[in-house]
């Protein structure tokens, strides 16, 4: 398995950006890697400042349990199974939309998180950041 | 733009007591600066002691996402978008009434949080310091 | 014994900031109550944001101990009684000049903290804040 | 006072990268903004991950007392004026080598933050990066 790399931390992050820009919203974005420690972040100007620490820790929570954090949301909700892990691991658990595992031939090799809009918009950032893979 | 002074957070501080009194509610009243940063705090006599944290935390909330708490407070409820976010950011984010961002010429400058009532008495306290600016 | 009230800590903020003034060195100033609880905070205009916390907490640290907190630096060092303590209470505990204890009638109820010059400054500031009580 | 960009943060990061590069070895480097909020940051491939919060903790400690962590470390020592204040604010200050305040116009907008090697390397680095504002 080839590790992620900084370079290919920032191509994610470059798309991604250009995604956030066509849709004019500023977004911080993360990557982390295989062991799920950040590789790269950047906040982009005009982005919220409380969405530094969720966009780490969505990347982080996507490699964590190797899930979307959008699917995670629903197992999350109370009376579901997962409900409450929010909580678990010092808080580091973000289980709404914008944390994307990195697959690179079949397996997650890293995460990244996006955060700063909408679920749908940090969603789609993420995504083009993602497909940047 | 010009950053709040400490002349600036006394003023909207003594406008949020006057109001605190005017409803007969002792609160805990805070202001953070553009970078989230407390400016001051003060705890009204009688005042619950657990709501410092809260006051300082609702001013921060306000901040690190220009949104008030209690527009925040919606779209964190369970099935919502956000519901997790309570949790993120070392539990700093507070998700019920009583944060507000501080806007000068458009631009979001700073945040106060006001804990100590229940959620109308905070959110009209916080207006009134608002107000002040 | 009589609480101290906001009156009172906003009596001594305003003589520390007075002295303050005087040397030309912005501080952060607190103070807490008998149960080491915030009563009030005010960061200067100009003074470091990382001793925000620190004033508060050295303020928690000589009531908490009865003690000021330059007084306890000696007992904290390397070697000495109680080297370690300021790791303890998760990290409250501060252990350099600043921090003084608040007496009425012989009894300690409360405590204020400066944060923000050296050691001389911040001691003879929190002393000015301390004296007009 | 203008604020920190992306942009900015990423040229320092580019100019510290090839110091780093230069002396061989791999860095992790942080930029904060004037209210010591993360700008951006990245590990180079074969940095600590241990080096990650300490990047970041350094950007902001030069932030936060307006000071570089080198200088910081002397006042820091056992028996010295500061001993302690690494265990303050939650663990953010870090008390060596590698983090230096950002100045445009004579005033500290921001930090910038680099851990990896020793401490010769880390303030190199960060030197370089500083210089690039």
């Amino acid at each position: 398995m080839s590790a992620l790399t900084l370079a290919d931390a920032r191509r994610l992050i470059a798309a991604a950006e250009a995604r956030a820009n066509e849709i004019g919203q500023p977004e911080n974005i993360a990557v982390v890697d295989h062991g799920g420690n950040l590789l790269a972040q950047v906040r982009m100007d005009g982005a919220w400042i409380g969405s530094i620490d969720i966009s780490v820790n969505k990347a982080w929570t996507a490699r964590a349990f190797d899930i979307a954090t959008k699917d995670l949301a629903g197992n999350a909700q109370p009376g579901q199974p997962f409900f409450g892990i929010h909580t678990t691991n010092g808080g580091r658990v973000v289980i709404f939309a914008g944390g994307i595992p990195l697959l690179r031939d079949g397996k997650v090799i890293g995460g990244i998180g996006v955060s700063g809009g909408d679920d749908n918009q940090d969603q789609t950032v993420a995504e083009a950041g993602a497909a940047a893979l």
